[in-house]
């Protein structure tokens, strides 16, 4: 999602150096940076924290559904903010870095990003 | 421990816009963000974090007790830092985030934090 | 890797207070902050991420070998990016804290950082 990213901050051009901090606020979807290339890395990391997180574990915390509690550990492993560098009014990304949105929940309804950026003009 | 946090930071309340960046100064405990309602939460986390990272594994750095090395691992996985948007004076959380401190070992001893502050009045 | 770092950042020495953003430019390495005394420790990282994230799993993504996905798993799960305090001109880590570059592919090639400094003198 790093063009809808940039394509809402218009700010970003102005800055000649700098960072942008990505932060989702919500504890079961996460923000990360991976190959931005094949749909199959995206794929792969589902089913990898799938296995890893599994919604048949000793959990306590089962009021809100199966799902939840592995929702809450992923969104941890993964982290809730992002700070990206900017350089030349752009996002000094690598090659094959892109933004993922992590949705941990099976239907986790609308999330939103608080994006803070700084530098220098 | 959010509201300790920002007990100890009334500066925080002079700035309009910015961002609160936390850091813990140790490699066996770490913070993160998540659910700030149901202490449940905090246990599945605990034993989950448990049973990914064992204490019975192959380790070789088992000098400082078998509680050691799983630490470090645990702490690396959450991370020793947390940057959090700060608007209108306060900490812009969503309603369920709240900060974690992890701790890792079975006996930590006191933990440190180094809160770094910035951004517009 | 922290002297390495410092060694090329001869602009730390003249912020009083900051933050410097280290962020590595690649999908398939990343950042960690952990003990930076015992090489058995970076060892025993190797040898739990290698149990834990499996090059033997049902991947779909193998076009860039068995170890390609493995390591962007890996990836994310440390991060690519560390934002560490500066005080006094220098990175204000803990004792025992040193920063890990993760390289998480077999032959990973070189990798660059890119560093971002913002602070007061």
């Amino acid at each position: 999602m790093t063009s809808e990213i940039v394509g809402a901050l218009p700010e970003l051009r102005e800055l000649r150096v700098g960072l942008a901090h990505l932060f989702i606020r919500h504890t079961s979807a996460s923000l990360t940076l991976n190959e931005n290339a094949s749909p199959d890395v995206r794929r792969d990391f589902e089913s990898w924290f799938g296995a890893a997180v599994p919604e048949d574990f000793a959990w306590t915390h089962t009021l809100e559904g199966p799902d939840d509690m592995p929702a809450h550990i992923k969104a941890s492993l993964m982290g809730p903010a992002l700070s990206l560098p900017i350089a030349g009014g752009r996002l000094a990304l690598g090659t094959w870095q892109g933004v993922y949105l992590c949705e941990h929940r099976d239907r986790g309804g609308p999330r939103s990003l608080l994006v803070t950026l700084h530098g220098e003009r």
